[in-house]
């Protein structure tokens, strides 16, 4: 086996998520072809919710298991998902809380117009409506299986495997489009998420590349770092297929705004 | 078994550092007491890093555990200890190699009149040799079994067992004390963790005690708080007991500066 340059490196990663991101899952396809009910759309961002809410602890196991520069550049991912009460700033967590809120057509009228105070009320009480769901298993274990995958790997795999974010802008980007379009009842305040989120996911990559690069050194460690990415494409993958079988009428007939 | 009122809880808790806590072990009587040999305090500093730099993993882990509103609570001691390059503000894991570096003796003469990138580097220079150090096994063995006991008891078990930071400031400012008038060879620059630390500490166990209080609803949790505080003081008991047994001359004549 031979260590590969670091672009080899960085190919062989990208190649996996151009044959294995759950961009192509059908899902997705089906999604952008706007030939999802609106019911569809609600099964998957409710479902989702139990993938977001796990970020920061996979992310927390990361940090209990890495050298403390890494800790420095990998801490801000826990305020970015849990949000920072002082400084005002909501975190991807409660955008997915708010993007639920509009996807399920359940808002109080003018949600928007309320003063901030009044929105966060709204939001925490719909959270704690998420966080009594009752997930759908091949979601669970999916999710379980990443934490425990970042609990038990090596830190690096951990690393690796968050390199999903490479390819999660585009998709982000193209969903948003996506929505924006085939369902006009979701209100606009509804996508914080995805407008906020394709940044931070390009820094993170940007730091996440870094770390690895300079950690994988040998032939094996590059090799199994792909395969964590792999792993990961796979994550999300079969949590898609959870959500799809669970997805009244997907595909049958046209969605019609 | 009855519940205990939150009084009677932490009259409890308090009890266990009366009689557990490591400020009456033999190593703490006889600094105080200014018998022991300056290589005494060198061996215990230089240990106790193996400790210092646990703490922000026990952390991570307790941070993985525990739910978002106790996440974002307890998120700012991974940067009290590792420090905030951004903000260029050292952490506590630093302040640790310092006093290394003054107790070491070995510090290059004028390192406080240095600039400050000067003695970061000096500082970072140290960190490597301290990393490095091999660690005495009851030390080892009582440290990682802390972080093994956050990691798999129940996270409140985790706060419960950070509670001996209710006695540490009353041990550190009087620690400080002894060691500024037994050791004048130790530079006071050594001597910022102990100056930094007992504010940190006080806010630490206000936020902790907290949680605690509002999550030990069952005589059961409550009974289980205070047997994770007291084996939290046998842990730093025993590491004690190792830099003790390791010390050379304890006691054996009284200490002259």
């Amino acid at each position: 086996m031979e260590l590969w340059t670091p672009e080899v490196f960085y190919e062989r990663m990208r190649k996996v998520g151009e044959e294995s991101y759950y961009d192509k899952h059908p899902f997705h396809l089906l999604l952008n072809e706007g030939r999802l009910p609106i019911e569809a759309i609600r099964v998957w961002i409710r479902n989702r919710f139990y993938y977001q809410g796990n970020i920061p602890v996979k992310d927390a196991y990361l940090l209990a298991k890495s050298p403390r520069e890494v800790r420095k550049i990998w801490l801000h991912r826990i305020t970015d998902h849990d949000g920072d009460d002082a400084a005002g700033k909501p975190g991807g967590i409660q955008a997915w809380v708010r993007l639920d809120l509009g996807v399920s057509g359940q808002a109080p009228a003018g949600f928007e117009t309320k003063p901030p105070a009044e929105q966060l009320s709204i939001l925490q009480q719909h959270e704690t409506v998420l966080n009594q769901a009752v997930f759908l298993p091949g979601v669970r274990s999916a999710v379980d299986s990443y934490v425990g995958f970042v609990r038990e790997a090596r830190w690096e795999m951990g690393v690796a495997s968050s390199l999903t974010e490479m390819f999660a802008p585009d998709l982000m980007v193209r969903r948003l489009a996506a929505l924006e379009k085939q369902y006009p009842a979701i209100p606009s305040w509804a996508y914080d998420y995805f407008r906020n989120r394709p940044p931070q996911a390009r820094r993170d990559c940007g730091e996440a590349w870094t770390i690895l690069v300079a950690r994988c050194t040998t032939p094996e460690l590059q090799r199994e770092a792909v395969a964590a990415l792999q792993f990961k494409c796979e994550v999300l993958w079969k949590m898609q297929d959870a959500i799809l079988a669970a997805s009244p009428d997907p595909g049958q007939t046209p969605h019609r705004p």
